[in-house]
């Protein structure tokens, strides 16, 4: 299995803190050695940054730790492989452009045979996880029923919703997916979401030892929440989401709920 | 204007030395501050990095300098900007995925105005330069022709030069693409490359103070090619490509060549 780390936040923010206990679990605390990788969304575009080596250990991981990179969306995964060699091709967050804006994809769990299946138009994987085909199949569903971006945006969060449940009868399928604007976040078996905004007070990291008193680093109207696999505070009320919830995050907010 | 750098190699190669020379061009012996990518193809998949501030200042340049990233295809853009504004996506190089590969390109030059009529089908442009326009086209166009790769590669080169043809009538248009396999160079104004093999010598930046015995750092059977807007040494004889000019890399040697 896989760990996720998401955020969507109302202004740019850095994510040094969060991801600085997240890589731990990448073969420190966690047994998550098989590659590490993290996308921005910038005001200006997007980037991503891969390595198929334990992020405990990489010079890339440590450089994203020690230079914030100001993002109102980021996904990052660290992987333990299962389906796909550990390779540069299979690490995730995983993207495509639709519509002119790069999505971005990154998933925990493991699907049945039967992904192969799939049926794949636009989008092919480069790779060979379960994960990227499942992909590839979501990006080329959702264009195939929007090929421009519907006007009313609850349509095509209600057919990701659906995609979604489709997936989870594979399997165990947790999903982190951003266009940029948009977080969107489902829930299979566990994924986890805390909302931080004004009172800000102090957090405590549960994999390493680090404290962070936000109040000293936000404007009072800043909203920043953050989703991952299992909390990464430990002195903080985490929400964990229900099997089969799809979240729309937007601006730190949530903006859309579906569940089974 | 802007400058790019490629290689193309037989064997997994750092491109370190050959950085190093061509970073300094972005800020610091050269005017091109708005912004710079690298792209690397390795055994196992693609990634690239990518920063809209000056390649002189910045710590992922420095990152990549050091960390010698071991890669058959490279792809490298530092930009002076004209048609679009400094940001994230406008920063070369751009990518989009055909056929299950991922496929790279940087351009260097400035297209008249009639670039905005260029027609898009699969592909559509995140940023807002010419370039990025170009490029979607460019795909779409191939795709369009080969919804499968041919069986005869012969067939998309001399496609794809026809390709160049049309953009280079409507400006300068010097081009670097890949698809992990092949790299294509195309000259309009000004391109250069170098092969090393066996013997190998001494080689010395034009824009730093660094040498290298790149004896010490080969196998006698290593090729390795270099392909950058302006030659990056000052002791070597680079050979300038003619305009109207596509040449087809692969394992470092030339594998086509096509002309006006």
């Amino acid at each position: 299995m896989c760990e996720l780390l998401g955020m969507s936040a109302n202004v740019p923010t850095d994510i040094c803190f969060s991801f600085s206990g997240f890589l731990h679990r990448g073969g420190g605390t966690g047994p998550h050695r098989d590659g590490w990788g993290i996308a921005f969304y910038e005001a200006g575009g997007y980037r991503d940054f891969r390595d198929p080596h334990p992020s405990v250990d990489s010079p890339i991981a440590r450089l994203i730790r020690d230079y914030p990179i100001k993002s109102h969306v980021v996904i990052s995964h660290i992987r333990q492989a299962n389906v796909g060699q550990v390779k540069l091709a299979n690490t995730h967050p995983f993207t495509r452009e639709m519509w002119g804006r790069p999505w971005c994809y990154a998933h925990n769990g493991q699907l049945s045979e039967a992904w192969q299946e799939l049926p794949l138009s636009f989008y092919q994987p480069v790779g060979t996880t379960d994960s990227e085909h499942a992909f590839c199949w979501l990006m080329g569903e959702l264009r195939q029923a929007f090929p421009e971006p519907p006007q009313d945006p609850e349509s095509l969060w209600c057919h990701l919703h659906r995609l979604c449940e489709q997936l989870r009868g594979l399997g165990v399928f947790n999903l982190l997916l951003a266009d940029g604007e948009h977080l969107y976040t489902y829930c299979s078996s566990k994924l986890a979401h805390i909302t931080r905004r004004a009172p800000f007070g102090q957090a405590s990291l549960s994999d390493a030892e680090l404290n962070v008193n936000f109040a000293e680093h936000t404007t009072p109207n800043d909203v920043v929440s953050v989703i991952a696999t299992e909390p990464l505070t430990d002195n903080e009320d985490w929400v964990r989401m229900e099997p089969g919830e799809l979240l729309v995050w937007r601006d730190g907010e949530i903006q859309g709920r579906f569940k089974t």
